[in-house]
């Protein structure tokens, strides 16, 4: 090994799931929404002639949209590159005590991630054998927490005062909820921000929005916060939302009939999916996002998702302890849910 | 301040210059191309429908378009959010030994904004009374090098020889050279790059191809240096190019005929527009970049930047030692350039 790479920063990297470049494969492993953005953006006409500047560092078009959007004042609101930047900023800014930050042992595999590259000390608290979070583990000292709301990849969400109790007892700390699925049946910790000022609240355009091609996140919290986590981001990259994202973005937001309609029918799809499979031998945890966390009763989930892929279905499989019999499949349309439901049924009656 | 506060990442962040949100001004404030990106690029049609999608992670098909375009394999190639994005990662990613690192005292005002954000101790080296680096002030111990090639805001280019020497001299650690503004006339460092497996060499599509609003940059360098690179990217963030700006990307690399073009042409300008304020008292070293380092004999540049803002022009004014009494000025069209000029005249004479 040559001298200079002695002074890297060497890291196990997150692993994204798959994005194949075949067609014709049913894709239900990255919780994507399968609609579409709204209609609305397909007709906005980019003048590309302005590509040529760079774009509003504070994305203030989108900013302001998303504002009034959640009613809050534009002060209360950050934007970032999808919501991992968003996270990923947030614990650059706000996990500096050298303290233990929290997070539940079965969550969204990055937060163990990020806090490995930044050399911040965590502790991955065991959720319960039904996957819920056990309140009651967050209480002690520790240096920050988060955790995702509904969680990920269980779907499970927990009611509001389930998460103000954390909050409550966090307030020495940043808390955040990563509310990436919450559009899809949770409930929002958006009205705690004004009461607690060391509370965020992250979002993405990336599941309910049908957006995950343009990168968006954001985060709601108290106007100090905000500031914090904004001199973080000047100080990292002053242009991190491009000209697309923002014009694309605020579309998005305006047609709130589209986006109650498509996530209505990915709940109705969720709903009459998991009661078909549960016929099958399936069993999953109530979901309250747009996808479900599923296991057989006799079927390894190893091997659905091995033979699932040699049918051009493609679902998330996670080999890791606890969760290493469960799939975590998206709600996609009714039609390709009817696809993988056929293939499951095949599946169970040959086994 | 609340107990919350304590354990923030507390910086001074990166100020931007102006995007002002009027219309009718002259705006040669932060280097962009006034020609516009490819006229291919206007007559791509994005598939709005995809961006449900997340995008490529790896970006494939900018990066082997890169790739193709500097005659390197794709491994030797990293994409980001912009060059900040792509330096941003790699003081991240190389600048790790706890000692000091080195760029020049009159230099890119990011450099230190991301030393004090990851908290690498730095030495701001100073240039000589022409503005130019000194070699030989980077050869003793220290824990990288980072410098832009041309030099901004200065705009003055080194040979390779002189930047062959300050990698040679640096082979344990990661010497990153700054390419910016290389195409207006700089001689890259990218033939070293399979020499001296330490050189990272880092671009922008903001400058030369008309792209700020896009937000791409990229690295080239060997294929041990990306990979280290790409982990700590993965580990921040999977998917940080968007669609659009892995489609509109590719058609900017394909028109190279119109990049040429476009770089003439402000060259041309450039070297019209030395000339004739040259004439006016005002001197700027030797321009190898798309801007001009000004100042004049009697008028002090803190006044023509206010006169100038006054009539609608917007340039780079930085009241910082040993440069305040410079300009920075963007080379806009002729037409810009014109009306710059009068303003300059009229200012002359009646002063």
């Amino acid at each position: 090994m040559s001298a200079w790479e002695d002074n890297i920063r060497k890291v196990v990297p997150y692993v994204p799931g798959e994005q194949p470049k075949v067609d014709n494969i049913i894709k239900l492993n990255t919780n994507e929404n399968p609609y579409g953005p709204s209609p609305r953006v397909e007709k906005i006409a980019m003048d590309m002639e302005k590509l040529k500047l760079y774009p509003d560092p504070a994305a203030s078009a989108l900013v302001d949209a998303i504002a009034n959007y959640h009613e809050v004042s534009s002060d209360k609101v950050f934007v970032g590159v999808g919501s991992d930047d968003v996270l990923a900023m947030s614990f650059l800014t706000f996990f500096n005590s050298g303290k233990e930050i929290l997070f539940p042992d079965i969550t969204y595999s990055f937060y163990d991630v990020w806090a490995e590259l930044y050399k911040i000390p965590y502790k991955a608290v065991p959720v319960d054998d039904d996957f819920r979070i056990i309140k009651e583990d967050y209480h002690g000292e520790n240096g920050g927490v988060i955790f995702p709301n509904p969680n990920a990849p269980t779907s499970i969400a927990e009611p509001l005062s389930f998460v103000e109790d954390i909050v409550k007892n966090n307030q020495d700390v940043v808390v955040i909820v990563d509310e990436a699925y919450v559009d899809f049946g949770g409930e929002t910790a958006l009205p705690l921000v004004d009461k607690y000022e060391n509370l965020l609240v992250v979002r993405t355009f990336s599941k309910s929005r049908s957006m995950a091609g343009l990168r968006i996140g954001y985060a709601i919290g108290n106007p100090k916060l905000i500031k914090y986590l904004s001199d973080v981001k000047y100080s990292f990259n002053s242009y991190t939302m491009n000209m697309p994202s923002i014009i694309y973005g605020v579309e998005s937001i305006a047609d709130d009939d589209y986006f109650k309609e498509t996530v209505a029918k990915v709940v109705d799809t969720r709903e009459w999916f998991k009661s078909e499979i549960e016929k099958l031998g399936f069993a999953c945890p109530p979901s309250s996002a747009n996808f479900l966390f599923m296991t057989h009763e006799s079927i390894p989930a190893k091997e659905i998702f091995e033979k699932a892929r040699e049918a051009k279905i493609i679902v998330r499989y996670f080999n890791k302890p606890r969760i290493d019999n469960y799939l975590r499949v998206t709600i996609g349309t009714r039609k390709e849910m009817e696809s993988f439901l056929s293939f499951l049924k095949k599946l169970v009656k040959d086994n």
